[in-house]
């Protein structure tokens, strides 16, 4: 048996949002390693191996999935969403730089996948249809002044801006430490869409502006984006539309 | 009938990158509206009636979407990658904005797909796995003056930057100004990737430092990211890997 790993994304939840690249490599796979959670979204079958793994152990559960592949194992790491996008890719390159040599010749797949600001900008309507940017708030692997820095520089390049991770038991003051500086560098009146659990029977969005905008808002499930100046409203009957035109007037600069 | 509207993203290329949502509202479309290359990725069947159109004619086309569904068709609105992403979503809605009020009342999806930034990505490695923007090099429908600063600020910010439409007959020096700012930002040693046609039999990578970079490297189907400061290859063999590690070390704000 020839061994591989695949670093594959499931989307945000509904299966209807998982590609048949991916569903076509779970067929194929002999083991899938990932978060428990994660992993619990993949059907047991005979001859496949389920190895869930706690959070916060992603080199520990990536060095595991290479060492599979390495002894011949096809090996399905799940990420939800995209795995390029603040989840098991980096992870894996990672644990692929500093681990042995002959990992290096495995033959090493990332299979793309949804992940969360497209899907929750999709539900709302249209936040990120101009220029944007994602930032993780999560400050395990960063310090706090850099994420300010970007929320500020952000902020006056005027994209959109897609969060991820706002908030967490660990960290329950830093989301309310970025909406303060979001205030200040985007005024009250700016426009926060949270969008929770999307895609699963759980979902819920809200659109406040910034100055009603709370940390309690957010949750560890919890799809945060702030639009641009130029992201407005669209009312009708039953959910508002949320949408970021694609121009920028000539005067704007 | 009760019409409705899904604006579907068809993915990169590869059908298999098309979500099974997007599969099963081509299946139920009575109309399938959009620019001709993507339009011509849809399989006719009776009963379904193809309504190709130009480049650039985002708005007419939205808006006569609009109308078919208030006829009380079932539209889809096929965009490549993900349709909230420089692409019809956005159109959509600035053409459901400005037109008559029963619009307003249609039942309107928006129904993610893979994104092309997403699958250049993964073939790649993961050179989006950090904090990264997105940006549409277009002058179309906003000043160079505001790409150039977001250019400027995104470098400063250290994200990698994701870049669409970097270069059209339309304008052939756009994207050589762009390389002129991003390597007086970003200096020679930076890596860019130049990504054509991901998930196509045409595909093409190829990772170079800035000061290599040209702008012939890229045409209308070149996907092209920049990374940030912290952006490496693993060496192997066959093709390297670009990824951008999850952490940023204390001393570097």
């Amino acid at each position: 048996m020839t061994g591989w790993i695949a670093v594959a994304g499931l989307g945000p939840g509904d299966e209807a949002l998982v590609t048949p690249e991916v569903t076509q490599a779970l067929a194929e796979a002999t083991d899938v390693v990932g978060y428990g959670p994660y992993v619990a979204r993949v059907a047991p079958r005979d001859g496949l191996v389920l190895h869930p793994s706690d959070n916060r152990v992603e080199l520990e559960r990536a060095a595991m999935a290479l060492d599979l592949a390495a002894q011949g194992r096809r090996v399905l790491v799940a990420s939800s969403g995209d795995p390029g996008v603040f989840a098991m890719a980096a992870a894996v390159f990672e644990a692929l730089e500093d681990g042995p040599a002959h990992w290096r010749e495995l033959d090493i797949r990332v299979l793309p996948g949804i992940t969360a600001m497209l899907a929750a900008a999709a539900r709302a309507g249209a936040p990120l249809g101009h220029d944007f940017c994602a930032i993780n708030l999560s400050d395990n692997l960063k310090p706090w002044s850099v994420i300010e820095k970007r929320l500020r520089l952000a902020a006056e390049a005027d994209f959109a801006m897609a969060f991820y991770n706002p908030r967490s038991r660990a960290r329950p003051e830093g989301f309310a430490k970025a909406l303060a500086v979001l205030r200040e560098a985007c005024g009250d009146d700016r426009l926060i869409l949270f969008a929770r659990a999307v895609s699963t029977p759980e979902e819920a969005l809200r659109i406040v502006p910034l100055g009603e905008a709370r940390a309690e808002m957010a949750d560890m499930r919890t799809m945060v984006i702030v639009g641009s100046s130029r992201t407005r409203i669209i009312e009708r009957p039953g959910a508002p539309i949320l949408y970021t035109p694609r121009s920028v007037p000539e005067d704007a600069s």
